[in-house]
This record gives structure tokens, sequence and C-alpha cells, in this order.
């Protein structure tokens, strides 16, 4: 099956991203035939800072691929160096009633909040639906604030393929509702707006400093504790298997066990498991040419799997002569 | 001075397109950098018949070559040839106020007529933005109707010029008021809408069939006539130059002269005039291979033009990373 994702490149990841969303792309790859792209069009419908854009795209590549993305398994490229999404964003703007994009929840909300009403933010779901049929994507894992686009996908898609005759395949939502959500500092969804969470590829000391900002009670040391109540518990077990967490949760419920330690003992597990992932990260944009390579390698890839629909619909729609 | 136009694939054409745009877009060549291409692009808007606009856009680059636009004067290309476009439309959508598209008349109008309201349609002004600003175009020749998407071009350039310092040519609209209007076989303006027209490249037949239905006033063979209250002078002058033209009026003002007579003339006239063209044109379609070789090399060369433009673009805007 073949499963459609992009990422934003923006800035830097937290375990909740990774936990979340990032973990479970990569595990895509072994059974799942993954097409991933980092979205620095989309990007530019919130980021108008040039350099910011162009280093966040390396960083972006440079992070998928230390956290495992293996760009042998999968196709994975920067969306831009396949720009003939564009010109299928075009050809789909024409079967694209106003009203379908008028009706998106997630360019009202953004209006809401103060973001400038741009003709790149309306056309977003166009663009969306452009990236999801030109790899004639069967899956696409989305938030839930997503699955609309990928009804207009689906809405657009129709409409071209009554007029035209089968041409893309009609892409399914995928809303993982399993998906653990990960605790903050403060024991909300980890996130960049709430200012509370765990960064990756952090040194050890600001590394330290954010694991011991964790919220905890004032539960005395000698004293039991629940560690269901528990947010380093909560951090902690997405580190651990069963019989682990079930050691963990003996220590907690004996008493005797300090927050300090138990989030000294956190920040080693998480240092030592993202280590490996840090020292490659690092190597990768030691080399930015070799990450180009890469990129440019996936780059290539994509673009032959685009052209296959594209040919199709430029011979369909007329634009071949 | 750089001249960009772009005429739509649009069907057949009439005198009034001939010598109301064409005759001087074709004299531009010789004085002017002239960038003109066949909007393929943008008929997608109004025509989803993909075998249509084939065959339009090979028809419409056979009449504009066989009428005179000499590809070596001047850049002729299919505007889906140079796709590039496309991702100049996506960058400049992100500096389009949502207001500027909205104000359009062309789109509300059009709306207004009851054609369906795509999304195509609505952002028809950012295509057509970014046909003129890849090209650094300084003056594009409009009609009334179009002198607004200028205006939205060059509001666009300057957002994007602020933001990311100089990038974009700002374009002038030329508007030439003293284009002849040709009236048409009812002496209204000629146009297709109104069924009033005499159509470039027919055979003899049909056109002289044309012809002698120009309206006349009932003046008998014998008296005098008003040349400028008649269709068929109107018409007929556009061929003439001032000497003919004065002859002409004598035989009308002399008496004698029936509208018959002189209708036969004006089919002789207009058949000769466009003789050379239409036997051109012929050649041109007869050999399509040869036909597409002259646009292949024409985008070549628009391409080259553009990638100027984009490199510069895609650097300032972090595209390239």
């Amino acid at each position: 099956m073949r499963v459609l994702s992009g990422i934003q490149p923006s800035g830097s990841l937290h375990l909740g991203n990774y936990f979340g969303m990032m973990k479970k792309m990569i595990d895509y790859q072994e059974h799942q035939e993954l097409f991933c792209f980092i979205a620095n069009y989309h990007a530019m419908t919130s980021l108008s800072d040039g350099k910011a854009l162009a280093t966040g795209t390396l960083e972006a590549a440079a992070n998928f691929l230390a956290l495992g993305l293996d760009p042998e398994k999968s196709v994975f490229w920067v969306q831009s160096d396949v720009p003939e999404v564009q010109e299928l964003t075009w050809i789909l703007s024409n079967f694209t009633p106003m009203g379908l994009l008028e009706r998106c929840h997630s360019y009202k909300d953004k209006i809401a909040k103060g973001i400038a009403a741009n003709h790149g933010l309306f056309a977003y779901p166009v663009l969306m639906s452009a990236d999801i049929l030109l790899f004639q994507s069967e899956t696409v894992p989305v938030g839930k604030d997503q699955k609309q686009h990928v009804e207009v996908t689906r809405d657009i898609a129709i409409k071209f393929n009554n007029h035209y005759g089968d041409t893309f395949t009609l892409p399914d939502p995928e809303i993982d509702d399993q998906v653990a959500t990960v605790p903050g500092l403060d024991g909300q969804k980890m996130s960049k707006s709430y200012k509370n969470t765990i960064d990756l590829f952090l040194d050890d000391k600001p590394l330290r400093k954010q694991i011991m900002r964790i919220v905890t009670d004032p539960t005395p040391v000698e004293e039991p504790k629940d560690p269901d109540n528990c947010n380093v518990f909560q951090i902690y077990r997405l580190f651990l298997d069963k019989e682990q967490q079930a050691a963990l949760r003996q220590r907690y419920l004996a008493g005797g066990l300090g927050y300090g330690e138990v989030k000294q003992e956190l920040f080693e597990t998480v240092r030592d498991f993202f280590a490996p992932y840090t020292e490659r990260r690092k190597e990768l944009l030691a080399d930015k040419e070799a990450l180009r390579k890469i990129l440019a390698d996936g780059a290539q890839k994509a673009r032959w799997a685009a052209s296959k629909t594209l040919r199709k619909v430029r011979k369909k729609t007329g634009l071949i002569y």
C-alpha cells in the first residue's frame, strides 16, 4: 500500500513529535511503500524568511534520516524538488469549486487566529490534493485537523475522474486515535505552543534542565507515589518495555523514590536513547553536500513516479498538443 | 522594451481579432522585444475538453505564425511548455492578499454570468501575474477588462520586492484606445458572441456568404450613398490606404454604386489579402511535427529567460537549501 506523508520543516523536534508521528512514519517503511516529503512549499504559507526555510529544510531532512528514515526503503524528497506538483495544482484548481475551499476549517481557523489571509493559505488544500494525487497515494496518515483536506482531495479526484475517466487513486485518510498523546512538562499535551516540550537533539545540559522542570506533586520521598498521576512516569514509560514499566511502577508504589532521582534516570534514558541519533544527525549536517545528494536521489525517484501520473493528466487535459 | 502578450487558443479568428489585436502584436516584433505565448493554462478555466484544447493550441500557433509572427524576431511559445510559471504562481500566492483577488471584476463578472465558480477562475490573476513577472515584462498590452489584472500584478510585485529586495520589474499596462473598433456585419463591434463576424482562413464560398450578409440601407443603386454610415465601407477601409479610401468615398458619393458590387469587391479584397496567410497556415498545419518543433524552440528560449528570474526567486525564498 502506498502511504504519503508530508512534514513541515518547522524548527526543533520534541518527544511528542517523535512518539506521536515520526516513529510511526519510520515504521511504515518496513511494511508499506512510503512516500515522505519535506513540505517546504506548504511552509511558505506561514514562513516568509527564506534563510530560515532553507535551513529548516536541511535540518528536517537530517532529523528524519537520523531518526531512521531509510532513503533506500522509502522515497524521501523535498517538495520543491518536484515542482511538477504545482502544474497539477493548477489543473486541479479547475476542478475545485470555490465552496469546497471556503468550507475548510483549517483556513477559517488560521484567519480567526489573525494570520494574514493570503491566497497561498486559501489554496493550500489544492496543493495538498496535488501532493496526494500526483503519487497515486492510497493512505494518508493525518491528524484530525487535516482529515477534511483529504476529503477535499477525494472530491477533486472524483470530479476529475468523472470528467476525464479514471486517473487518480482515491486516497483514504488514516487517523490513528491510538497514538499515545505524549504529556508535556506540565501534564498537558506536549506542544511547542504550550512551551512544555522535551526537545530532541539537545546537548546534555539543556536536556537535563528541561527534564528537571517536569511538574511533580509535593509527596515526600519516603511515601508511596502514584505512577498513573505522575508526569515523569508517563513520559518515562515511552522508553520502557512492559517489564521495565512494571518494575518502575513497583518502585513508585513502594515509597522511598525521590522525584529528583527518577528524573535523573529519565534524563539518562532519554540521552542514551537519542545519543546515536544525535550523533548521526551531527554527521549528516556536517556534510551538507552528501545530504543534498541523498535528497536529490530521492527527488529523482519521486519525479519518476510523478511523471507517470502527470503524463496521463497532461494528455487527457490537452496540454500535450 | 520587453512586451508580453498572451493569447487564448480559442477557436476561429475574425477580422476584429486581426485588426484589433494581432496585427499590432505582430508589428511589435519589429521594434520591441516581444514575448508572446499561447495561454493554454488560462484556457483551462473555461475549457474542459482536452481534445479541443490541444487542437486549439496548434491552430492558434499556426494562425499567429501564418499572419506574420516571426519566431526568430520574437519569443513565441505555448504556456504549458514552461511549467515553471506554476511554481512562481505558488510563490506569489503567498504575497497575494485574498482581498486583492476578491475585488477582481473579471472574476465577479464571470460568476454573475453563471460560469461555475472554480478555484482556477479565482486564481487566474495570480497565474497572469506570474506570466508577467517571470519574464520581467515592462509593457503588457491589454484590453480595458484586463487592466485591473496588471494592477494586481504590480501590487504583488511590490509586496514581494519590499520583502525580499528588488526582484521583479513593475509592468505597465498599455491600453490602446486608438485601436480601430472593427464593426461587424450588423454595425455593432465585431464579436463572436454577436455572431456578426467575418472569419479568417475561410474558403471562398463561406467567406463570400458572410460578406454578402453585411447589413446595408435600402438606398437604390443610382443614388449617392453615405460611406460614413455604411458597414461595408467601414470594413473595406481597413484594407485601403488613404488614396484608395478617397477614391472609394468618391464612388459612394457619386451614385450608381450598388452594395452588391462593392460587397463583391470587398470579398475579393479580403480573399486576396489573406490568401498568402491562408496558404501559409495550411502548410503549417500540414506538417504538425515541424510546427511543434518551432514551438519547442520557442519554449526553450522562454525557459531560458524564465530561469534567470526563477533562480533568483528560489534562492531568496529559501527553496534552494
